[in-house]
């Protein structure tokens, strides 16, 4: 059992993953997604005698390791282990604490001694490097403090989806076969106004390298600006020349395609709640703020929910524009394609 | 996605059904029953090449919303899922907070864009009504502060398979095979001890409706009798003909073939604790009161447990006279009807 | 339904069980593991076409009772299930609190109504005793105040892969294919030093039987022995010739092949924390200890998990002496075993 140390595939950050890699995994997702539907279909005549898709997990179990509660990502993650035939084994803060009965260390090679993957959302980014460091199968980022891979590959899946954003031009980097699945996205102006969290880092890192424009707005102040390493991150890809960074959300939307944004107080910074609404006076998204911003006429909306109304009003979220639900019915097939 | 509404099958109560549709949920779960038989016997070798059940479910995953802690109902709901091939995701409070961090609304929407059918514990019906609104998938109400329609099918299911209360005479609006496999109900009396809860509720819009006489004692106080919203359901469908309400226990199981009762402190009501006791004095369902009251000789015994001493004795509740535990067993060839 | 009561088999603690039905429990561990390798191997292209494992568990559901938390016990318990083509149903103290809202008995009727196996890690003992004398399917503990036999098969299977403890001459008892399968243990001297806590308890009605030394330091006090019950179990099997018992950790090495360790600390004791870390001083394994008192130069190191450093240092945990995540791993395939 004390076997050299081989490699094993993980993903923490879309950094870590090759433009190729990602639209790979998109082009993947949508596939499943088309070979599932009638499975999911409510009408059970509709059901084929063998399914669409293959069992992959069959007999195979994927921990899901979850220090904070993600409701999305969680059942995202088991009704994709379902569909491929296996099983995923939910442990949340009540089944285990992470490093307080035994360290990360011994858990993460005792998990991974007994599973065939695990999918973590843990608090500090720093705990599920040290998971992937000591696990024996791939460790996936379910979401952390820096990064959230899986949201945003839901969110490409989303444009993809979405004529309006689509070209005619096939990527050259892309097979034949899956670009007849998948149309290729045209160059897109996205917006994003908020606090730099999680989902927007791993926009940084990756929307740039694909061809889009990022423009951002968030309040002056070193807390609501992409940390060192995830910016260390963004210079290394080369994708800060496509990034513009202010504190005007008018500024941000000019020209937008599309306009996302985020919760302002993320798990565990309850304290700051009242500093924080206040920071962000004027954030709020607001067909009247994108008119004004001059954003591009047919925008349309993102939000990686749970979402509370002072992010977004009611008539934008849930109205022709959004895009919200779209985004979290697709977080299901990005999972399935990652756990294949 | 923002598609026309179209119509989504729900159950929240059975005032929801014909008694064609309650018929026939009863005798399906018989079905089910009967061919699942060999698959979970403790005799491997017993065990057939192929499963008697479809898998109906195969590749689908039902969301158990549970915001108050249900035992029977979940394990009832989990093992029916493994039996049609599919997976029951059960979230609890410390899962998912309805209304707590999102709108009920919003939650409603995602989880029914991942889940095939969602089985809901709520605490106010209000709940259970705002998420059927919303899904985009069946909702079947596993209990609410007003109704809990699962139980009564279990019911209706044990009081089948016991000879004593069946008849000769076929129900006419059913099916020949139906009937073969499901000998019909004769007119039963049926008595009722207790607080006006989720369980009785349900009684009294489908007993009467079926043919059977209900006699029922609480206190005489508002807050033991039907609340307006069920007691409009009982007028609506015309069962108050064949109901008899007062407060004496000794009246009410006059003739009876059948002695139900409940808990008389719902969760939520621990407050009224004492009050509660107090109020119920001489609801004790016993041998004696039952003798004096003029019970039919050969009556039997029904609780959906959990079961406090106060309510009924060890000597009624673990003798012969007692169905609690073939009812509970029940909950689950029931619940699987509804799944499929 | 108040069938007469027939015999339903149970594990309680290995003292219930013969040499031959252990060393077959072990075996056929052994043998789970070997055909199930390949669907957990980490590369997709290995996969055979049909499962290696028959899906005995097929459409069956094992509730898993556990009133206190055993992240090991239950992944194995969960993962083993997927492998059997079964499904495991965790209820933690959150979903089910045993004896609290009804008896013990009424909840070991109803579980075992629809579910096909209990296994429950419970805090006293006498709730297991509880929930398999009204349980109506096969009871197997997985974790009591006083025995934890699924962590001593687990060890055995350890014992018997590693070619440094085991020996040529097969057990006459065993069959030729078991034989072919699982090399026989030469008689080991086995050292325990800490506290006489559940997994010593199953290890002193165990080892011996099968031939081995058992050698035991533990602090001068009754707390720190082995309680009645458990010292009844070993004389009327005849263990304790095979048993020394001192309070000086190095004589108890003397001459190990193996050196054994738990937790100083249960669940439970936590408010005796600082008198135990003071009775146990000097108790902790090291390089040095196991020298000094003469230890077999190719002594091997276990531990249940989780561990804490006082016990044993990192230089015997995480070095070559240790077999500690090997012992963890096969806690799947011995549960897989008593499944099956």
């Amino acid at each position: 059992m004390n076997q050299g140390r081989r490699y094993i595939p993980r993903l923490l950050t879309l950094a870590d993953l090759s433009t190729h890699q990602i639209n790979r995994l998109v082009a993947h997702a949508y596939h499943l997604k088309q070979v599932s539907r009638p499975w999911v279909s409510p009408r059970f005549s509709e059901q084929p005698r063998r399914p669409g898709v293959s069992p992959t997990l069959l007999n195979k179990t994927i921990a899901l390791l979850f220090s904070k509660r993600s409701t999305r990502t969680r059942i995202s993650a088991e009704t994709s282990a379902v569909l491929l035939g296996g099983r995923a084994l939910f442990l949340g803060n009540d089944d285990i604490q992470l490093g307080v009965n035994e360290s990360l260390r011994d858990t993460a090679r005792v998990i991974s001694g007994m599973c065939q993957g695990i999918f973590a959302r843990v608090g500090d980014h720093s705990e599920i490097e040290e998971l992937a460091l000591h696990s024996i199968v791939p460790v996936i980022n379910a979401l952390s403090s820096l990064w959230h891979p899986t949201q945003v590959l839901a969110d490409l899946l989303t444009l993809h989806e979405n004529a309006f954003f689509t070209s005619i031009h096939p990527d050259p980097m892309m097979s034949p076969d899956l670009v007849q699945k998948l149309r290729p996205l045209r160059p897109l102006t996205v917006a994003y106004v908020g606090d730099s969290a999680n989902v927007l880092h791993d926009m940084l890192v990756t929307y740039p390298r694909l061809g889009h424009q990022l423009r951002i707005a968030s309040p002056e102040n070193e807390r609501y600006r992409a940390p060192k390493p995830v910016w260390d991150r963004v210079l290394e890809l080369g994708c800060d020349k496509n990034i513009l960074w202010t504190k005007d959300p008018l500024e941000a939307v000019k020209g937008a395609d599309l306009v996302v944004t985020d919760t302002w107080i993320s798990m565990g910074q309850e304290a700051e709640k009242e500093q924080r609404i206040k920071d962000f006076q004027g954030y709020q998204i607001t067909e009247q703020l994108c008119r004004e911003g001059g954003a591009n006429s047919d925008w349309k909306f993102m939000h990686c929910l749970p979402r509370k109304s002072h992010e977004v009003d009611d008539e934008v979220f849930y109205g022709p524009r959004s895009l919200v639900f779209e985004e979290s019915d697709n977080r299901k097939w990005t999972i399935m394609a990652l756990f294949e």
